[in-house]
């Protein structure tokens, strides 16, 4: 941030008073401009013994398989924004959404929170986003062309919590590179 | 958001090609300007059958009884940021975090996370936002007293879950007009 988007003129970075961190200053409206971290909502979508996966026709990881995620809008809940993203990336409808997986991830000043959720019925496709929108048994899902490394761990978790039939919202943290 | 934070010229509010939604676009730079919720980081820290509560030195709800809690810094875990905001209002340290309540309030664009903690030690005292902090047995928390919606439901469903030691994350949603 280099200008105030209030009034258009320059901000300057200090820290402000009784502050701990340098913020974007406007002097002249005396507003800072905070900057946080964002939402990635998304869904881990089952249809009996399935999974729905979606293959990404955008970048980052373009071609890749995802789970249907993306950023939380204002105004919605998080589990609306999970189920817009799973509306506009494949065409699904969901039921019953349950709270599941939450990870951190401070590099990229990002945090995800995925839902459990049943469709509601077959009638999916892909959306502007997606090449493809797929069913998947366990054996059977691409674990080496997954998009991102928040996929991998929050299907691991759900295929080990399915066998003991106990799923509990896990909370972890992600440290690594931006690519 | 009047003016481009990269530029200074004037955004315009469109829809961007393949976005859904109105947003501050700079057509000087090419940059849509994106705004999302916000994400609160709190903890109910708590002390043998204590909990901590501090009373607000700062608006809103000023003289109002709180669990630590607020924003989420860029490169901070959401855990981090919790533990950060406790130094901060009531000079406690913890241990053992556990992610406990999710509060989704889509009027305020923000999403409320509290943690279950324990307190390191009983070194505690009031933060610059502070008036008071204090530990509460369950039949002297001042119900009437509590700062705000997420503060009352979260220790509601603690003491709660508390008689059956059964402690699981709830995730909810809190619509109600701004103050």
């Amino acid at each position: 941030m280099k200008f105030c988007s209030n009034c258009g003129e320059s901000v300057v970075i200090k820290i402000p008073a009784g502050d701990t961190r340098e913020r974007a200053v406007c002097d002249t409206c005396d507003i800072v401009h905070y900057q946080n971290p964002r939402i990635v909502a998304g869904v881990l979508p089952t249809w009996g013994d399935q999974v729905l996966l979606c293959r990404r026709a955008i970048e980052p990881r373009r071609g890749y398989w995802t789970l249907p995620a993306g950023f939380l809008e204002n105004g919605e809940t998080v589990a609306e924004g999970a189920a817009r993203e799973t509306m506009e990336e494949a065409n699904a409808r969901l039921q019953a959404l349950t709270l599941y997986s939450v990870f951190s991830l401070p590099h990229l000043s990002q945090v995800y929170m995925f839902y459990r959720a049943e469709l509601a019925d077959l009638d999916f496709s892909s959306g502007e986003e997606s090449l493809e929108v797929a069913l998947f048994n366990e054996p059977d899902i691409p674990w080496e062309e997954l998009a991102f490394p928040t996929i991998t761990q929050t299907l691991q978790q759900f295929f080990t919590d399915r066998k003991s039939a106990t799923f509990t919202v896990f909370d972890t943290d992600l440290h690594y590179k931006r690519r």
